[in-house]
Parts: structure tokens; sequence; C-alpha cells
């Protein structure tokens, strides 16, 4: 079943989502409306009943969302019900405060091995994990079925480590470091670049230190 | 000047473009089409061109885009001419990893300060900048004109850092903890979810391994 086609900007905000409501169920609440979703949020209820009715017709008129059925939903749409083990490259301070989102990520997903190029690093422990040596990664992403793979290192590594995710067949990459990646069209990459995460933050700060209004197209 | 409303999907965009736009005048190149950064950055041309209108007639056809035109007008409108003073809040693996990116922020944009509670930190340094003790965080955001705080504390604590960024007067907080937080109005929030990110790139990984068509919509 092919999914149909959403945007960027709401697949998102779906995992946003998911975190509210996994955090309203640890707390035996049942229904959610629309508004108290926005609350949370800082965002608009219409653009947040715009989002969840490209999944279907979930709300209910005065009454709100069903919590466990939304989480069921929306981690049915994020494939969170399936398995999908993640590589690491680059056991740096960043590599490894990533390891410890594990905890975290009580969904299928894990980050199930981790590499690094140092002799120094190799052999050592991550919250679990034994810091494989790069020789190790294409057999290992085989092994282990691995999907998606981070990267971690240096910018001027990336390139090199992303071709050898590539090659060891990953299908979707992760990159941290600041810098553009080329790789094949089958493979998907999303840049988790802190600097522009700055940027984009930055954009929103007016010169007289207020929040420009800056909503979403709304219906 | 108010800059005029433009979507966050490409708000998003603007600094990867620059990120881009950058690297080709380090090579000295002069002129860039909309197919060429395109292919680097795996986006429709269309999509670039439509994005690039929002600020301006800057392309020409046949001949495509100034580079250094390009570059400064990005930098005027996510406003990297001006100094932008950035706290951070938490000296574990994560925000050590982020400090260290201080290098790559050319700009007018940098980490100033760097705080936590843990005695064992304050006052070690973390690449030139000496952790300092939360009660010092008010005076120093004052002093240093700082507009921005980043979270790099564990989900528990976040809410109390951002109450405390708000009340020390930032205008924006990029907050890594996977927590929700809850401010007033007035502060723009982003979030940096390791956990959120990896779930979106998991959405465009299907079953067959093959990565879905899921082009934004162009004119």
């Amino acid at each position: 079943m092919k999914p149909m086609k959403i945007s960027e900007a709401v697949v998102r905000r779906l995992p946003v989502y998911l975190q509210v409501l996994n955090d309203l169920s640890a707390r035996d609440v049942q229904t959610v409306s629309s508004q108290e979703l926005g609350n949370r949020l800082d965002l608009n209820p219409a653009q947040i009943r715009k989002d969840l009715a490209y999944f279907g017709d979930f709300g209910r008129k005065g009454i709100g969302y069903d919590v466990t059925y939304l989480i069921e939903k929306i981690r049915q749409i994020l494939k969170l019900d399936q398995p999908l083990n993640v590589a690491l490259v680059g056991a740096g301070n960043l590599g490894r405060a990533l390891c410890n989102y594990n905890t975290y990520l009580k969904d299928n997903m894990k980050i199930t091995a981790v590499f690094d190029v140092h002799p120094s690093m190799i052999g050592t422990s991550i919250n679990g994990l034994t810091v494989l040596p790069m020789e190790k990664l294409k057999e290992t992403i085989v092994e282990r079925h691995i999907r998606i793979g981070i990267i971690t290192v240096p910018a001027i590594e990336a390139q090199n480590v992303a071709d050898k995710f590539v090659e060891a067949g990953v299908d979707g990459i992760l990159n941290f470091a600041p810098t553009i990646l080329r790789v094949q069209d089958a493979v998907r990459i999303h840049y988790a670049n802190f600097t522009t995460e700055l940027m984009s933050l930055a954009y929103y700060l007016d010169e007289e230190g207020e929040e420009n209004e800056n909503e979403a197209d709304l219906d």
C-alpha cells in the first residue's frame, strides 16, 4: 500500500503530535481536542485538524480525538509499528549523545550499530553498543537489516561515509555533518544541521525582539 | 521593515541554499543555474526558482543566479548580516558537540555562553567557552544581548530551563530535549528533536526499500 502524498511539513509535524499524544496517554487522558493540541504545540487548531484530516476522519465534533486511536494511526502512518534498525558512524560527542536517545526511542526504531575510524574508539561501549571498525559496516548493515544510516563525522569525511552507507544498501541517511551529500536518487537524505536550525529560528526574531506573525496558510 | 510572509518550509530551505552558495563562492564560481542548485540539493529546479522568487527577481534566464548577490540577499533575509548571540544550557555530550559547531558559524551568529547545573562542569572549558553556573544566566543574557537560548538538558529539566531563558529575556529557543515546552507567545520555539527527525525520515522509506515519490507541490 502506497501512502498518499503528504507535504513534508505535515510529515515533520506528525512525530510531534505523537510525542504529545504519548504524553497524554501516559497520564490516562482519553480524548483531546484540536484546541488543546494547539495550545500545547503552539499551532493553530485549524492547522492541526487539516493535518490530521489527511489520514481520515479521526475527530468527533464536540468530543475531539480519541488519544489511543490517534496514536495507533500516526504510528501506522510513520511505520513505527514495524522494526527499523539504524546505524551511526562517528562516535564523537554528537554520536554519543544520539546513542543516548535510544532510551527515548521506545518504538521499534533503534540505533543497533555504531562505527568509527579512530582505533582509540573501536571496542569502547556507548550505552550498551560496542563501537565497530568501518570495515565491519557493510556486513553489519546486511546482517542486521539496517535501513537508516546516521552520519556524525566531520564535514570533510561525510561524503565518504555516505558512499559507504549507500554501497552497504541503506535506504535513508540522516546527516548531521554540515555539508550537502550527493547520493543516488533511491536513497533519501535528511539533514539535521544545527547551523541551519539556528538560522531558520533567527529568521523569526524581529528587530524589536518580538515574534513575527508567520502562520501557515489555513483553509 | 517587516519581512513578508514566507512559508516555514521555505525558511528552512534558505540556510541550505546559503550553504551550497557559500561552497560555490569559495571555489570562485560566479553564477549558478536553478538546475545546478537542484542537482546539488536533490530538489526540483522549479521549486528552487519558486522559493527564490519570494525575495525578488534574482535569476536571469540562460545565465542563472549571481552567487555573490544571492548570498548577500539570503544573508539579509535571514538577518545574518547582524550579530546574534546565543546561549546554551546543558554541557553534556550534545551541548559540547554544538559548541564545536561555532567553528562553522562563520556568520555573526555565535554561542557566546554555556551553562550547566552540575558543579563538576562549572568552570570547565568547551571550545574556548567557560561553563557558567545557572545563577549567572540572567545577568549574562542581559549583558551579552543574547537573543537565542539552546536547551540540551534531559527532558525532565527542559521546561525549567525554558522558563529561565524566557525570564532572562531571550526571543527564541532551540530545544533539543525530547519534550514540548510551554512558553509565552512572544517567544518562538523550534524543536531539534533527533527522534522526530528519524521518524519523518522513516516515513519516506517504503516497504520495498525504495523511496516514495513525494515531491512538493509545484506551479
